[in-house]
């Protein structure tokens, strides 16, 4: 057979490389340096090779600026608990680390079936079995806003439904409309992405609705996307019909497209109505983000969801196609989860999500009741996810700088551990997670107690205090 | 609780607000518009209201660059087979499709221990579990290439293994040295994120060894990356120990890392030996890319790796920081699989691998041995892996423009679907998956005698017809 050259040429390069090879030797041959003025971007080799000298390998920028911030301040934080009394960790939005809140037997079940079907082991499409996204369109199917399996992308957990989003909406320069407080994910990725942060207001007086003032303040020709959070991580709030649709307003005046995130949906005390945004929205096309993670307690096993919803044909056909160019990257799911998926959904008994959601009610209510007694703290009642909001009045607190210094104070003293809610670039709050057993959740309240009841200085002792 | 303004600014959007709002006022009250100077980048209102008043999103860049060569070839072609022929497909790189290769019940066990354990449904760290990483490091560590927990990362497949790999080394406006021929991966992934690909030449003569001349030609001041797949898809090549240690004596002249892809290590016939680029490395850093897809034969599973060989610290810390920050982009693999990785490395039985091995060698001497006197054909028997190359000569095939028309018309008639080598930019060649059914493989070489029997023209023949 002949050596044929089959290089199809990426960029010229076949030609840089001859002309190259031609610098070379007439160097070699004259000592003269021959420069090809036709040759605009040929680089001399002579430069090239100093250059190619030494080892110099730099992290590329978009690592260099994928920034983790409950990382970068949990690091920075000299976190040495009091020997004298075991750790509470509050901080960790794991709800099975303690063991107390186990998935469904039906939900394991479901995955050994699919392992020993034996059906499963192969690639999946990169949006995920057809059977599968059907399973899920039914699942979240309701007559206001209908879904196909077509509408339905299964992806490696909620954290890629909504890197994949963010992916197909945003273009570098763009800015994104992230709640604030709100869950960090969203500015680690559109950061590296390039993509503008701004951030809008949550109203803790309200229950944490949104400021749609100052929402649509923000709005403006670069706008791409807006990020909706409920049940919101790290508030615990969801939102009522009305909020729904006032917000829903804003997007359509605007013609911005929403991100909803409802990886907490469904997780909803009694008494309180969770409403999915597309089940009210009319024009507004969404992208409605979810998956296994919290409700059927499995964050491990990485299955997330993307639900299309473009009733108007917003999105049209080019989002799709993108978002499924997009999942061609790195392909999606574990294909055994994606197998159990269908036994998941449909045979999990009712009583299991009951049992959950009264867990989280009751432990809310616990150190909501508490704290709310302590001076100087703030609790913000949640009415549905795992989250408990509570704000440190600071000016009671005049030893620590921020909620950074008093949440690392709190481990020293009491072993507790709150995430300061800096970390939802939200200062002077902390967020407590609700799935620790009922036991460590008063113990840790009355550590936090007696923490506060310690530092604690009424406003006219500190001036006092300052004056001296 | 007062309202307090906690905004952690991202961009001064606080004061674009307010200015926002003066201008409306302002217009409002006198009909003027007033242009506040100082505020340099404020667009204003009645523009933006005027861009923002019809639906117009349109998917992003990155999207559209997200190119898969595979989907866009076959979606192109019309593939209707013979209704009197069943259907073979030597076209799917998935060894599961036809049942005849089941992964080692072992295997199987070893997921259902995890999960009956009850211990892998939480979040894993994002580089995956300790213990996990430890397990992937003491299976493929080596004296000349030792590995320890902190060398590895686990990711959702080779393929996240590979876009860490690529994203953290590589800038856009960086260039990257791809095989050719080569798994699209790579393209589609460096394309997407504005990384130039520079295509090296493969020398099918030569068993398929790099064309290192061609390979340093290509080596510029921006090139931040030397992708080597061994073996290989689609060539089903392993290279000698020689051939491994002179890639690396240009890398490690010009300094540059490698990004080893060794997703079918191991896989080698007998007779042949395979070694990691590692193993043979002094200086040249390494991230090889690996994971259970294929060894393994359970590709749904999701389970990849990165192991970091810097034995001179030229990565340094930072190209390991960098890795870890985008693991926490998406997080990694499904825990299941994770907690399993200890008894699927050490439990799975030798004669596993080995019976994979010997069907992979066996069903491709048949099928070498048949294509070998097939007139027109010049197949290139492999040494690993799971492919074999065909090349066409074309000039003996003067109907078919090329290799796609080629493949597509030997649906039409026998259908049979090999992969146009197009798809690897590779022209005029087609690749043959050797996983399928001894029977079929089989009968699907007699259906390409036939085809090919069919329209092969001796060269003086062809220009008879053609001078006519
Ligand atoms: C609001 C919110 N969205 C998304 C996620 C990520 O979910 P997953 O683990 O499925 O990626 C979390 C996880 O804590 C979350 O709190
Ligand atoms: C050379 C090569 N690298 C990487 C991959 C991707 O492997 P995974 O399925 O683990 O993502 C493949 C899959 O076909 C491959 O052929």
């Amino acid at each position: 057979m002949e050596n044929k050259s089959y290089v199809v040429e990426m960029n010229g390069n076949g030609v840089h490389e001859k002309i190259a090879l031609n610098c070379v030797s007439a160097k070699g041959f004259n000592g003269i340096e021959i420069h090809h003025k036709s040759a605009k971007d040929t680089v001399h080799p002579a430069k090239l090779k100093s250059r190619r000298q030494r080892w110099n390998i730099r992290p590329s920028k978009m690592s260099i600026n994928t920034l983790n911030p409950i990382r970068s301040i949990v690091d920075g934080m000299t976190l040495t608990p009091n020997p004298e009394k075991p750790m509470i960790a509050l901080s960790i939005g794991d709800p099975t680390v303690f063991g107390n809140m186990p998935t469904d037997d039906k939900v394991l079940q479901a995955m050994k079936d699919a392992i020993d079907s034996h059906k499963y082991n192969g690639y999946a499409p990169s949006v995920g079995y057809q059977r599968s996204r059907e399973v899920v369109a039914n699942f979240y199917s309701c007559p206001e806003a209908p879904l196909e399996a077509e509408d339905v992308l299964l992806t490696s957990g909620c954290s890629q439904a909504i890197d994949l989003a963010i992916t197909v909406l945003c273009n570098p320069g763009d800015t994104i409309l992230v709640p604030c407080p709100g869950f960090s994910l969203y500015k680690t990725l559109a950061v590296s992405l390039g993509i503008q942060v701004r951030l809008y207001n949550l109203l803790p007086e309200k229950s944490w609705e949104i400021d749609l003032q100052h929402l649509e303040s923000l709005i403006d020709d670069r706008t791409s996307c807006l990020i909706v959070n409920n049940p919101s991580n790290p508030c615990g709030s969801v939102y009522s019909k009305e909020h729904l649709q006032d917000i829903l307003s804003v997007a359509s005046k605007r013609c911005l497209p929403i991100l909803a995130d409802e990886i907490y949906g469904d997780m909803v005390f009694p008494g309180c109505k969770y409403q999915s945004m597309a089940s009210l929205s009319h024009d507004v096309p969404i992208l409605a983000c979810g998956g296994l993670a919290k409700r059927w307690l499995v964050p491990g096993w990485r299955l997330g969801w993307i639900l299309i919803h473009d009733r108007n044909q917003n999105f049209g056909k080019e989002i799709r196609q993108g978002l499924v160019k997009l999942s061609q990257r790195i392909l999606g799911a574990c294909t055994i989860v994606q197998g159990a998926i269908e036994s998941i959904l449909n045979d999990t008994p009712q009583h299991f999500y009951q049992r959950t959601i009264h867990f989280l009610k009751s432990n809310s209510e616990i150190c909501f009741s508490e704290l709310s007694t302590v001076p100087g703290l703030t609790p913000v009642m949640p009415s549905g996810a795992m989250y408990l909001m509570v704000g440190i009045e600071m000016e009671h607190f005049p030893e620590f700088q921020d909620d950074v210094q008093f949440t690392e104070r709190l481990v020293t003293e009491q072993s507790v551990f709150c995430l300061p809610a800096t970390a939802f670039e939200y200062p002077n709050y902390f967020r407590i997670v609700v799935t620790v057993p009922e036991e460590m959740m008063v113990e840790a309240c009355a550590r936090i107690r007696e923490f506060c009841q310690r530092h604690y200085r009424p406003r006219s002792q500190e001036s006092n205090e300052l004056d001296q």
